[in-house]
Order: C-alpha cells, then sequence, then structure tokens
C-alpha cells in the first residue's frame, strides 16, 4: 500500500519510529529505516558532535530514507539543525516547541519537516509554519506530554478534523490493532515510541528495558507538571516527586529535585531507582525485547490479519 | 450482524447509552431502546421511588430491551437493586464500585450483570464476581474515573489480553469510526455516554447540552482526585476546586467547597457557572443537539463506510 506517508517519507509502512531520548541512536534508526519504517535519530539527548556521528553511522548502515527529531526544548538546538542541515538530512521531526521558530529555515534547505503536536493550538501554528505533516500525540505518551491531556482517541480525531495534512497517530500504539484503530480514527500512520524504546537496537539500558517489560496498568503516571509534563514509570525517584508535590514545592524545587541528567540515569545507565524513567503507558502492552525488524514484521501482519477480521463486521 | 454482545442483550447492534446521573431517564433509554441499541436508565441520581417511575416509563415506551446502571457509590443501592429486581429488569450495569457485593444477587434473580472498570484489577474482581460483560472505561471518559488513568487505547487491549468476557468500550467514543477503531483494539461493542448526554432525548439542561457543544480541546479536566476523580468542564466551579488543591486543601475542605447537589446544579439545573459538569473529552467533537435516533442511524452508517475503507488498507 502507498498513502501519503508512505509517499512523503519514500518508505514501504505508514510506521515511524519515534526519536526518543537515549533510545534512538544510529542502531535503531537504521534498523527500523531497512525494515520498510522511518527510523528517526532522537537529538535531544546528544551533543552537537555525538550527533553527527550517529547521523554518519546511520548513513554507513541503511541506503533507506530515515530523519532526525530535534526536541525545540532543549540546549543545542541551533547547532543540531545546523549539523542536519550539513549532514544534508531531508526529513526533520520537530517536537516540544514552537514550530514557528524552525520550520521555515528547514524548508528553505529542502527538507520534509514534521511537528509533533498534543492539542489543536499547535497543529494550527505547525501549519501556519509550514509543516509537510503533524505527528499528534496523546496523553498516553511516554515522555514530555501535553498539558491538555487530550488522548489518542480523542486528539486523532479532533486533529483530523481542523486540518488535511498527512496526519501520525502516537501514544498508545504497540501492535498493527493499535495501527488500525488510529487509521480507523484518521491517521494516515504512526509513530511508534516505547515498543521500540524496548527493541534489542534501543540504546537503552537492558535493566530500562526489563522494567518497560515487567510494567502493568498503572505503572506509568504523568508528573511533574508545574515543570514539564512527563510520563513516567513509578519508582523511588517518581516517589519523591509526589512526596514533594503533595508539600507543596515550588517550581523552583521541583527543578532542584530533578536535577539534571535523570533521564540519562534512568535510561541509559538503568538506575531504576533514581532515574526518571520515560516510557508510554502502552509498556503494560509490551512483553518481551525484540529486535525491530521482528517488530515491523509483526505490526505489518497483525495490521492486515485484523484489517481482514473488521471487513466482516457490518452493522 | 450478531456478535457476542447484541446476543447477550437481544439487541440489534452492539451499542450500549451509557447510564449517566441527570441525563439517563426513561425518554432516553426508551430512543436508544427502540433504535437497536441497549439503552440504560442511570439510578445514580433518582431515588428509589423516581427509579420505579423511570423503569415503568421506559417499560410502556419500548418493548425492546433496556436496562438499569446502579453507581455503586450512591446511597440507595440496596433499595435501588431491590426496585430491579421487583420490575423485573433483567440487564443491571454496576460501575464505580466493588463488583463482588451486589453480582451475586443479581444473577440469582436471572441478571445479566455487566460491571464498568478501568483497571485489570476490578476487571478480575468483575470477572470472579460472575460478571457476563465488561465495560472497560478510559481516563477520557467524563464523570467518575480510574485512579490509574488508563486510556481507552491503551485499556481496551490490556483488558482484552487478560480475560475472554465479552467487552464494551468506553470513554472517547462519538462516531461510527471510533467505534471501528474500538473494535480494531479487541472491544465487542460500545458503551456512549457524552453523545446522548448532549442528544435531544436527555433529562439534561438546555445549558449544559450547549455547553457540550461549544467545548473544545482541553475544554475537561480529570479534578478532584483526592476525593473520587471527576472529568467536567473547566468553569467558574472547577477554578475554585483547582485554587484550593493548589492552597493545599484537605480532602475535608474540599468536600466541604463540592457540599450537596453539584452535579444536579450543573446537569440538571444548567447551572454553568457553579455546578458540576460532567462529561467526557470527546465533547470538543460534539457540534450539534440531535435526536437519540438519528444518533444511532449516523453511527451505524459510518462504522459501515468506515470498515469499507479500511479493507482497501493492506500494508
Amino acid at each position: 500500500m502507498q498513502n501519503r506517508v508512505t509517499s512523503l517519507f519514500q518508505i514501504q509502512y505508514p510506521i515511524v519510529q519515534g526519536g526518543m531520548i537515549w533510545c534512538s541512536g544510529w542502531k535503531l534508526a537504521s534498523a527500523v529505516s531497512n525494515a520498510g519504517g522511518l527510523g528517526l535519530i532522537g537529538a535531544g539527548s546528544m551533543r552537537p558532535d555525538v550527533l553527527r556521528e550517529h547521523i554518519r553511522q546511520c548513513k554507513a548502515a541503511t541506503n533507506k530514507p530515515f530523519g532526525v527529531n530535534v526536541p525545540l526544548l532543549y540546549t543545542h538546538t541551533e547547532e543540531n539543525i545546523n549539523i542536519i542541515l550539513e549532514e544534508e538530512i531531508t526529513i526533520v521531526f520537530t517536537s516540544a516547541g514552537n514550530p514557528a521558530v524552525w520550520t521555515k529555515k528547514l524548508k528553505d534547505h529542502g527538507c520534509t519537516v514534521v511537528h509533533v503536536i498534543a492539542n489543536t493550538k499547535f497543529a494550527r501554528k505547525a501549519e501556519e509554519a509550514g509543516a509537510d505533516a503533524l505527528v499528534a500525540e496523546g496523553f498516553e505518551a511516554g515522555g514530555h506530554n501535553g498539558r491538555e491531556e487530550t488522548t489518542t482517541f480523542c486528539l486523532l480525531p479532533i486533529i483530523r478534523e481542523m486540518t488535511s495534512l498527512p496526519l501520525l497517530a502516537a501514544g498508545g500504539i504497540a501492535s498493527g490493532k493499535a495501527m488500525l484503530a488510529a487509521m480507523a480514527l484518521g491517521a494516515d500512520g504512526v509513530q511508534i515510541g516505547s515498543l521500540f524504546a524496548a527493541s534489542n537496537e534501543s540504546s537503552a539500558h537492558e535493566q530500562y528495558k526489563q522494567a518497560v517489560v515487567n510494567a502493568t496498568d498503572g505503572a506509568t503516571v504523568l508528573t511533574l507538571k508545574q515543570l514539564n509534563p512527563v510520563r513516567l514509570l513509578r519508582n523511588a525517584f517518581y516517589e519523591q516527586v509526589a512526596r514533594a508535590e503533595s508539600e507543596k514545592a515550588t517550581p523552583e524545587q521541583l527543578k532542584e529535585l530533578l536535577g539534571k541528567g535523570r533521564a540519562r540515569k534512568g535510561i541509559m545507565e538503568g538506575d531504576l531507582e533514581n532515574g526518571e524513567l520515560e516510557i508510554g503507558q502502552v509498556a503494560a502492552l509490551i512483553h518481551q525485547i525484540k529486535p525491530a525488524a521482528q517488530i515491523m514484521r509483526q505490526l505489518v501482519t497483525e495490521f492486515n490479519t485484523s484489517a481482514q477480521t473488521l471487513t466482516n463486521f457490518t452493522l
């Protein structure tokens, strides 16, 4: 099947691997691209020289299209974007910030630009800025998350109603069935994070991947809403945050408690007690660490089987 | 199409109208049942004598199956259940409480019992108690809501994985496309609340229905988490609650602020400032007040059209 998403990125399947901090290096991105999806290098956790190295390694590991995700809330954004342009990357996903600032520059250099949004306000801003497609990310997604708390089930049709741009669904998708559901709700494709965070090729620590596999329903929580809301696994660090919040900590006190490098500690170094273990609610449905290519095959097979089953439903 | 849900209730379409306080009287329930779905009288806001009156009126208004929803957190539960049995109601939905207490009694009297759950723990309890089916209600749903905050997109496959009971999806469903998405995620049918809360036959005040129609994304919020989490429209009453919470109000103080009859004031009396305006996130997708029969027809038509479209997707 070809649709607007596969055409836009020149890929086989409308499946994008989310560019996640501490998970999405060249190994994961190239594995997903080689399997027919779109791999994204997650620049959010990379210093500019590290990003350049990952881009070069990824070029060596695949001749298929891949892209880079740039969360606009981190430092190094300008340096990272310059490297992306120097390295002639043509697909850029921006997230966690105002699309107006960078979209034009990237488009002027011929990039396809996709912006991640969680509400109609930023969807409109992204469209006005000239974005080629949107990722609509629901409340259930891991990591940084919108303040409106609109879920994938509601957000997709809300965004579909207001724009004709190609639309990718994110948040809650870890199976072919969920992919099919996202398509039914108006998406043209999906962006999958958590499932690939726990893949063999993810740069995350094995302890972190195992914690994802062990997660059950209710294991994650959206927290630190006074700073930048983030979904993570409940652990000792989260309990500290929850206690501080119940004792009415100020944003400054929370910032101090959070400190620097919490996500690195949790995801990259595997410190399950003191680290920030960002992951989506869908962790409860991830039961095994698998190679990215196998994940891709299973998504496609399950999608096709489920679509066939649904055709037998006529009311 | 016949499936496990249509067979269980002896109805034409696997669509249940949620039994909502101050909305779901005999008028709404009979209209939905007459249109081929399953109408539910919402006993949560009814004194026992009022419930009996609604049951009798509903019997007079339809010869199709209908049921009663009993939220187990309100008073009058025992009296209401006795009336349900005296009036020979054979379909009972229980919610907001422990299914162990009432399921056996209802089953012993020959009732089909369905329990509304928001997590695996209560799904297991309901199954053990002998429930005939489950409603899995996601975080986006209006009114009282689970503490795990698991969304419909994640909750449905999580519950589908752990039980083979017939499964109804609730939360975020206000279209045939959303119904199809729920089926893709493992549901056998849907329970629709908000869309019917804003129907012509809903007992809610016109001002409340208009507020639902006017809602956009981000208009609702899950609040009062220290008491019993509830999703409602942001209004002056909610702002009071938010202020009290930010000033670290105790549960007792919040209870006092909430007072008695807030939902009645908002939903039934149309006091948009001081009332509790319970509704789901999907309000952002409800643009018109319509008759229940028209809603039913549109759900079915859109479901069928969308299912046909999806069959053209093969990856």
